[in-house]
């Protein structure tokens, strides 16, 4: 099998402190796109999963901006125009990567929803810091609407807290692998962890919440490939990160990881999920999971580089 | 076979005057959706189309209104995230739709992107007007960047004049059809008329344009189906509309349908594009087009309601 799950950061797509231009961003993705593609060549069928921190932010930001103007959209909603913005570029970008490879295939966005659960603890204790920053009195105002808010003292402002649950399943699962198998279509799918949706009296509906991508990522992959690739802004995992005893890890099995990760070797911000979506993928001899910078990607396909997580 | 492409107006979305909140938006698709899952529980398999006017307009006005914190995308961006948006809430309409009917279906969005050609006339003069409305001074400054513009002088402003052309081909046709075919789906496509996007050195690239969407669910039908349907707030096309020799049209063939759109009987700005997409769709026997409000749709599927266009 020759499938592989792809998760490519909020910064593959747009730098800390970059302008979130449509051309900046689409100058990124040509960048990763081009690493993509070449695995394309090879023969890889890519779903191809995308943050999308900065933009959903800047979503929020537009509708707090123009609330009196136009109504704004619940959170996942906002999640759903961050899929569309977000994969369209990176439709193109790949596109026009495709096209330099003359990889003759198309690229497909599909709109993708995850399945979470109501009883997951971050519902009643939110986590994640999400949209603009409010001052004290826009806060409260907030806040005695229902939204749970937390003051960052470094930035002088308040910011809303909203859940960040497990993803138990991808709604598109199905339709990825149609797209896969029968098409034989690159796919972007789960963009920015997909838009959370929950049972309610039997049916769906979507929650103000967000999914990690690359936890949302690591349940599609469980479905779908035996390897799974999270690209990121370091070259792996890191034991001891940024201290006297930093180390990163090459090989690794996922008792091993789960050992490190209990020590608290990752930062729950950024490495912890990623490792945490490793371990959860890997859970039969076949699969393995790479954590790696694009830079690197190749390099870790020949078990040359990066974290490589197997059983 | 009992595939069948059905565009649904800006009107069954949101009312013109209504606050375009989502849950104003989402109370209207859960109407339109229940007569939809009707016709997916007789066995139809549904495409369904969407228009975006007011909800791509509304984003652009927030782009506009917050474009000195946040800045603004292209028009294709925007539409894309018009996809987004509204695709989220009529999967959700959708699903509670089938789940009252008890119809076990999986509902698909895709992002869509239409081919269009650069060399259509639209490109030299544009013709749709969207967006916010400007006073003379920002319509200048606008103008001055390569805008086009025109005054509505009974709006009292200026509006943005864009290209909508004709569109050619639907890029996601193929992903469409495999997941009617192999995962026997309902699929959203073409949302808005999709984004459109031109070969440029062999590349696409999206433009600053629009498609009707009427015309983008015709082009989608002919690749996949042998019925056509579009519903809007009137109850079929009609002669010498508001006229005293006002009359509705029945069964209808492509060549009188011709000539009543050659005698100038359907407004550009509405039933036009409807009677346009109808005539290019119905290029076989084996084709009907339909042209009906969704509270006739039952009716008109007896042949005892709308306009129906035959060859």
């Amino acid at each position: 099998m020759t499938d592989v799950v792809v998760a490519i950061g909020g910064n593959a797509i747009l730098h800390p402190g970059e302008e979130a231009t449509a051309e900046n961003q689409m100058e990124n993705l040509r960048k990763s796109c081009a690493l993509l593609a070449q695995m394309a060549k090879k023969g890889w069928n890519l779903i191809v999963v995308h943050g999308n921190g900065p933009q959903v932010g800047n979503i929020l930001l537009q509708n707090e901006l123009s609330k009196t103007d136009v109504p704004a959209m619940p959170l996942d909603i906002c999640g759903a125009q961050s899929q569309g913005q977000i994969g369209l570029m990176l439709q193109q970008a790949m596109g026009e990567a495709l096209y330099n490879e003359e990889v003759d295939r198309n690229v497909t966005c599909l709109l993708t929803r995850v399945i979470v659960d109501l009883n997951d603890p971050e519902f009643t204790s939110p986590s994640k810091p999400i949209g603009p920053y409010y001052n004290r009195q826009e806060a409260e105002m907030h806040m005695d609407q229902g939204w749970r808010m937390k003051e960052d003292v470094a930035r002088g402002g308040w910011r809303r807290l909203v859940p960040s649950p497990l993803p138990l399943s991808v709604l598109e699962a199905d339709a990825v692998r149609a797209l896969i198998d029968t098409k034989n279509q690159i796919v972007i799918a789960a963009g920015g962890g997909g838009v959370p949706m929950v049972r309610r009296n039997g049916r769906l509906c979507g929650v103000e919440a967000v999914v990690d991508k690359d936890r949302a990522a690591s349940v599609l992959a469980k479905d779908l490939c035996d390897l799974f690739i999270i690209l990121t802004d370091v070259d792996a995992a890191f034991l001891d990160f940024g201290g006297p005893n930093q180390r990163a890890l090459g090989e690794v099995t996922v008792e091993e990881l789960k050992r490190y990760y209990a020590e608290g070797n990752f930062h729950s911000g950024s490495m912890g999920p990623k490792v945490e979506a490793a371990i959860n993928f890997v859970d039969s001899p076949d699969k393995m999971a790479i954590i790696t910078s694009p830079e690197l990607l190749d390099k870790a396909l020949e078990s040359r580089a990066g974290t490589r997580v197997v059983l």
